[in-house]
């Protein structure tokens, strides 16, 4: 039964109910995680074979004719660049391959624009005081995370379900010169796994932003990232941004932390000529070249990109029952109380679940207590402050899935307890 | 015949006769490199069963009993910050384990204190308008190069043989709370192969600089790299400030570029528990994790501190002969001119030259017309500029040994044929 429709009477039953369900889970003495977006051991052992393509009798000479054991070619292997350049829809030659984590590149992407100059006529963001980015909520902790921490005054965009609010986005970037981006995850949105619809991605495209060193960070973390058979489609990016002679607005990472090993992937970004002439001038002074060993390692696993769309499919058969668990406990204990709505994404790695007001935080500190833990709430708004107090973002890919069963039923009863509380109140 | 003691007859004769040996060598069509610090393809070969150690059969969970293929730990694994620790002479605690690149941990060591404040009351050096960095000379021109991009201005600090000038750090310092750091190679510095010496390090450590943000940046590349059996010690600098109450004053680095594989090594630094607080705060923001399956990769294949140490003896057995080779033609060819003088260091990768005044250009230019390329000439001074125009920096690790004693002949003719042209003008 709806909660709106239940009398008194009936909710402080249903509270009671829960409470004693709620204990007896206590008693339990569960240890269970859904807080982070991490793979889960089946998903890591996918990656194994990778670990035995490169060894002591291997040739470490690849196409560019260099021995990758040793310094040299600051941009990457040029076979990892084609790779990547497939993989983020651009041409290689725009493409950087970097370190482990896409997450390093974006923020060493921001620390340039801090103290160099992006563009002509402009100034390192450092000396812009009131300085502004956008971001997209609910949406990725530790993109907004890096503005925080560079100072940015963080203004939230929300979310519908085909993106960000184009309406606010263009009517803020056209009107004040000191936002300077916004932080995008076009394709399975973070937490939400939206996908970015092709007008969405065409209004990017022709952004007439009042700050010439005005940046979209599009971080395609999820790009092959499918769940089911019905994938998402993304429009692609730069192609539309050709079209309207705006190249030079986004800027594209990716990463196979996902892929194969979190933290011991492999990690590219792509932007223009423009772009990259200042990113490389950077990373020229900051490094020699980065794990050539670790790229060859996974071009030779992969051998192209249709090889990595096949290991995507073995991910697939991994993650589809862990979202069916969630979204089946989601479907069966909590769609009748018709206070908490969710996501029910292609692809990525979250379901965006959004309880009644005022309860999010609630609702993650009694899943705590019954040792669940959850990303914490507000995690997914800027400073931590969603206003609503209400989303929450499940993490199912890690806990093997009996652990992840008992995990949506603590989740579900915590959820309802949390609303009962509220609403008796 | 020293060419000071030369009358213009016999030096026109010697000029002639080194013209046409030149001309011999450029009808070789020799395409030497002597440039860069690279190890060479047997010392690449003595890492080779590192990749071996870690294989899809491996148990990938290691002290921190956490899987080293997923995310996690922002400082690294336990055994590799132990190891490190060992290294640098520090209490693991203070170890923070990095990517597989020194260089870049030292950049964004600069670059976090470019706009972060490191201690209370100092601003970010970015704000720090006339900003000013010592840069002991000759010196290593990537260190040099990373104040050049942050906007330093860059005062050089003559070395003798026991390390920097003490007394001019000493009075600049205590004189310019503008001045904010100081480059160290404190062992087998590069280029000079120098080991600084005990007064050296105690001098560094009872420093009172003027700014309370001014740090040294302890390059420590190439603590355990001797090349003969006489190696130099280095008073441990930590230790030392301890004594002074000077913990916060260094912040050291180190890699196994040189040790396994450059470019896929692994780098960690080290510093005051006041300095890491910062810096982790921003490796917070930056990144997950580090590659834990090469550190995990380069802890099983060493074992521990002494099996890293016994390693070291196989480098050593390769690189001895080419400092040989180095240092033969430079005392047989050489010498007796009276012109040029060098180094003869007990480790590290070079041996720095000094050629008659005003020629080192010249030098380099006719080495590269005959098909040796060498470090430019002036890259050892910050911007490049050696006032002198003498120092010369040769890296002997690379080439094979027969290709070494070719490109040395070429060398020593062409110091000679520049000094002639320059003694004869």
């Amino acid at each position: 039964m709806r909660y709106s429709d239940c009398n008194r009477e009936y909710l402080e039953k249903e509270y009671k109910n829960l409470l004693m369900r709620f204990e007896n889970i206590k008693g339990m003495g569960l240890s269970l995680n859904m807080a982070r977006g991490k793979p889960g051991k089946e998903q890591l052992d996918l990656s194994l074979p990778m670990l035995d393509v490169l060894n002591s009798s291997s040739a470490f000479v690849g196409d560019d004719g260099i021995d990758c054991r040793n310094y040299g070619l600051l941009d990457g292997i040029s076979e990892c660049k084609k790779l990547f350049g497939e993989v983020l829809g651009v041409d290689s030659d725009l493409v950087m391959v970097g370190g482990c984590s896409s997450l390093n590149m974006m923020f060493d992407t921001i620390s340039c624009m801090m103290t160099a100059s992006i563009t002509d006529g402009c100034k390192p963001w450092y000396e812009v005081k009131n300085r502004k980015f956008l971001c997209p909520v609910p949406g990725y902790d530790r993109h907004f995370s890096i503005t925080e921490y560079y100072g940015f005054e963080m203004i939230p965009i929300p979310m519908s379900e085909n993106g960000p609010d184009m309406d606010m986005v263009e009517k803020l970037v056209s009107e004040d010169d000191s936002i300077k981006g916004i932080w995008c995850v076009p394709k399975y949105s973070n937490p939400q796994g939206i996908t970015y619809s092709d007008e969405t991605v065409k209004r990017f495209a022709t952004l007439k932003p009042a700050a010439k060193d005005f940046r979209i960070i599009w971080d395609n973390a999820y790009c092959i990232h499918e769940i089911n058979d019905t994938p998402d489609e993304l429009l692609n990016i730069m192609d539309e941004c050709k079209k309207t002679g705006n190249e030079d607005l986004p800027i594209l990472f990716c990463s196979t932390s996902k892929i194969t090993f979190p933290g011991s992937g492999v990690a590219a970004m792509a932007a223009s000529e423009n772009n990259m002439k200042v990113f490389k001038e950077r990373y020229n002074y900051q490094v020699i070249s980065y794990d050539k060993l670790n790229m060859l390692r996974h071009v030779l696993f992969f051998k192209d990109y249709n090889g990595m769309l096949d290991h995507m499919q073995k991910h697939k058969a991994v993650l589809k029952p862990k979202f069916d668990i969630v979204l089946d406990a989601l479907n069966t204990q909590l769609s009748d109380t018709g206070v908490v709505t969710w996501t029910n994404p292609n692809g990525g790695y979250f379901v965006s679940v959004d309880v009644l007001d005022g309860t999010a935080k609630r609702v993650v500190a009694l899943c705590k207590e019954a040792g669940v833990v959850l990303t914490g709430a507000g995690a997914t708004y800027p400073l931590g402050n969603d206003p609503h107090d209400s989303n929450i973002r499940i993490a199912p890919t890690f806990p093997p899935n009996d652990e992840l069963k008992t995990a949506m039923d603590v989740f579900c009863i915590c959820t309802k307890l949390a609303a009962c509380e509220k609403l008796l109140k």
